[in-house]
C-alpha cells in the first residue's frame, strides 16, 4: 500500500524550541512494518513532557524532535499484522508509549504492565525503535507506530476530549486504580493542572469517599469543586493547613514536581498506611524528608508512570460511560509555538489540544 | 498485694549519660493498676534507641530516664485484670511499646496494629502513661507496665535469646511479613547489626528465594552468610555493585539511618514494584533522591515501626519452632555503662544483652 502523504510536523531543533521556536518541516518516519498503523492526526494534546523534552530538561534530547503524545486521528494505513482488529478509517489514538519488548517471558509485558517493561521501551517521541529509527510525536500531520499501543476511541468521546486522556488521563488514573481508590478511601490531588484535573475526575468516577484538591493558591478552587473535589487546600493561603487536615487522606497523587514542594507537610496529611504517589516527573531531586513521617504511620512514597494498554482501554470505556470530559482549550495546529508558550506559562484550563482543522473536519 | 522490692535502675540524667555516665538509683514506677504486671528483670537487650534517647538524639528526653525495651524476666506481681492469663512465676517479656489507646473504635487497635495507634502510645521508656506517670525501661531490677504488651516467652527460647527479639527482632520481622516476604521473593538487608541480623534470619525462616546482605565493608560477610544470607554486597569495596545487582531485589529492609546512605543506588537494586522499607530511625532527614527511581519501576519507599503484639507472639512462636537464635553478647547489668559505649562503638555481635545474674540464676 503506497502512501500518498508525507510526514510533516513541528520540529524542535534545539533547546530554544521550548520557547516557541519549533519549525514546520518534513521528516522521515520509521520504516513501515506490518504491525504498524499510520494515523492522520486530527488532535494532539500538549503534555508537560513535551516542554521538558524540547528544552532537554530531563536529559539531552535527540534533536530534531517532534513532540506530542496525546494523539487522536484516523487510521489511514494498517499493516497486515496489526492487533485489535484495527481498520483503515477507524478513529484511533496513541499515548506516551509506542512499544515495549512484548516477549512472552517478560514479567511486565506478560502481565499487562507494558509501561514498566525493563527490556525495551520506545516512547512516542525522542526515542528509538529496535531498528534504530527515531520515534516522532503528534505535533504534525501524520503519526506512524506499532498497533499494540494504538487504541480505538469510544464513540461517546469527542476526539479533543479523548486525546489528553491518552497520557495525562491515564497517568493520573493508573495510580488511583493501583492503590485501590474507591468507596471508603479519601484522596488528595496535589496540583490542579492537566494531570490534576484528571486525578479529581478519575477519583470521582471511582466513587471515593472524599476528594481534596491541593494547590498553592485558591485561584482554581471553583474549578476544582466543579470537577468533583469536595474540599480544597490552598497551601500558601490556608495557615496551618497541614495540621487542620492532619491524617485525613489515604492516597495522595502528586502531579507537581518542584524540588521546593512541602513534602514533609504533604506526608502529614496521610493516614496510617497511606500512599503518597508521585506522578509529576521531576527535573530535580525530590525534597528530602524526615524518616519518622513514614515509619510511624507505615506510609509509602511511590511513583507511577503513565499507564498500560489495558488500563488505557478500561479508562476510555469508563470515562465514556460516565461522561468524563477533559476540560479542553482547542488551538489550531498552526499555532503550536504559541500554544506551548502559553502552556508553560500555566494558562491551560486544563489541557490544551492542538487541532488539525483540515483533518478534523473529515471526522 | 504488697511489694517487697523496690525499683532501681541505671538512670540517665542528661545527654552525657549516653557516654557511659548512667547512675544506679531508685526511681518511682507508675502506680500499680489491676491490668499491670511487675517483672523481675533477668535480661535486657541494648537497642540503638536506648542510646538515641540517652543523648536526646531524636528529641529532648524526659530526664531522668531508664532506657531498655527488650526485657525478659519473671512475673512477680499480676493485677486482677491482666490479659493473656499471665500468672506470677511466668517467664515473660516486653518490647518497645507498653500501651496504646486499646479502644474498640480505634482503627489501629481494633485491627491488631496497636503499634500504629494514633490516639495514644506509651513507649516503654521516656514516655508517659495516661495518668501522667513516666515510663521506665529495663536497665534495672524491676519493670512495671500493662499486661496487653507483656508476652509469655516460649520454653524453647532462652531468655537472653528472646529478649532482643522483642524490639530488634520484630522491628526487622514485621515489614517482612507486611510486604509478604516468602517463596518467590528476593530480599536485601542493609546494615548487618542487631536489626540486620534479625532481618536475615527472619527472611530465612520465611523461605524467601534469596537474601542479600548489604554492608559498607566485607568485615561481616562470613557472619552474614552464617546467618543465612546467600550473597553479600560491600558497598565501599565492590566497584559497580549497584549496576551488577541492578533490579535484583523485591524487598529491601534498611536498618541504617545515615543521611549519607546511597539511597539512589539502593533504589536501583529494586525490581519493578519493589519496596524499600526504612526501619532504622534517623536523627536526620533521609537523603533526597531522583523521582524517576520510583516512577519508572512503580517502586515504593516506606517505613515500619516495631511490631504489633500479634506479630510479636507469631514471631516468638515461629522463631522458637525454627530454632532462630539471636547472636548475643551477655554483659552483667552492673556493667551497663561499658556496654552502651561498646554498643555505640559498633562492637556488638550482634546484640548485647544485660544480665541480672542474681535474677537470672533463679530461672
Amino acid at each position: 500500500m503506497p502512501t500518498d502523504y508525507k510526514f510533516q510536523g513541528w520540529l524542535g531543533l534545539n533547546k530554544d524550541s521550548a520557547k516557541g521556536q519549533m519549525v514546520w518541516r518534513d521528516y522521515d518516519p520509521k520504516p513501515f512494518e506490518e504491525t504498524d498503523v499510520d494515523i492522520k492526526i486530527s488532535h494532539c494534546g500538549i503534555c508537560g513532557s513535551d516542554i521538558h523534552t524540547l528544552r532537554s530538561g530531563w536529559a539531552p534530547t535527540l534533536y530534531p524532535t517532534v513532540v506530542g503524545h496525546e494523539i487522536v486521528g484516523t487510521a489511514v494505513r494498517v499493516g497486515s499484522k496489526v492487533e485489535g482488529g484495527l481498520k483503515v478509517g477507524d478513529r484511533v489514538g496513541v499515548g506516551a508509549q509506542s512499544l515495549s519488548c512484548l516477549k512472552p517471558d517478560c514479567e511486565q509485558c506478560s502481565n499487562g504492565i507494558e509501561n514498566y517493561c525493563q527490556n525495551h521501551q520506545t516512547i512516542t517521541y525522542n526515542s528509538k525503535y529496535p531498528d534504530g529509527s527515531k520515534s516522532y510525536g503528534g505535533y504534525g500531520d501524520y503519526w506512524r507506530g506499532p498497533s499494540h499501543f494504538v487504541f480505538k476511541i469510544p464513540d461517546a468521546l469527542p476526539s479533543d476530549v479523548a486525546a489528553p486522556m491518552l497520557c495525562g488521563g491515564v497517568t493520573a488514573f493508573s495510580p488511583l486504580l493501583h492503590h485501590k481508590a474507591g468507596p471508603g478511601k479519601r484522596v488528595g490531588i496535589i496540583g490542579i493542572g492537566g494531570l490534576g484535573h484528571f486525578g479529581i475526575m478519575g477519583a470521582k468516577v471511582l466513587g471515593v469517599d472524599k476528594i481534596v484538591a491541593i494547590s498553592r493558591t485558591s485561584a482554581k478552587k471553583a474549578d476544582a469543586l466543579k470537577m468533583g473535589a469536595d474540599d480544597f487546600i490552598a497551601t500558601e493561603e490556608d495557615k496551618g493547613w497541614n495540621r487542620k487536615h492532619r491524617q485525613s487522606l489515604d492516597i495522595i497523587i502528586s502531579t507537581v514536581s518542584s524540588p521546593k514542594m512541602p513534602l514533609q507537610q504533604y506526608l502529614s496529611l496521610l493516614r496510617v498506611g497511606g500512599a503518597f504517589v508521585q506522578i509529576g516527573a521531576p527535573e530535580d531531586n525530590l525534597p528530602s524528608f524526615n524518616g519518622f513521617a513514614i515509619l510511624g504511620k507505615r506510609c509509602s512514597i511511590s511513583g507511577s508512570s503513565i499507564g498500560s494498554p489495558k488500563e488505557i482501554r478500561y479508562m476510555l470505556d469508563l470515562f465514556a460511560e460516565k461522561g468524563v470530559h477533559t476540560w479542553v482549550n482547542r488551538i489550531p495546529m498552526k499555532d503550536a509555538n504559541r500554544a506551548i508558550v502559553d502552556m508553560e506559562a500555566g494558562k491551560a484550563r486544563y489541557r490544551t489540544v492542538l487541532v488539525n482543522e483540515n483533518h478534523a473536519s473529515r471526522l
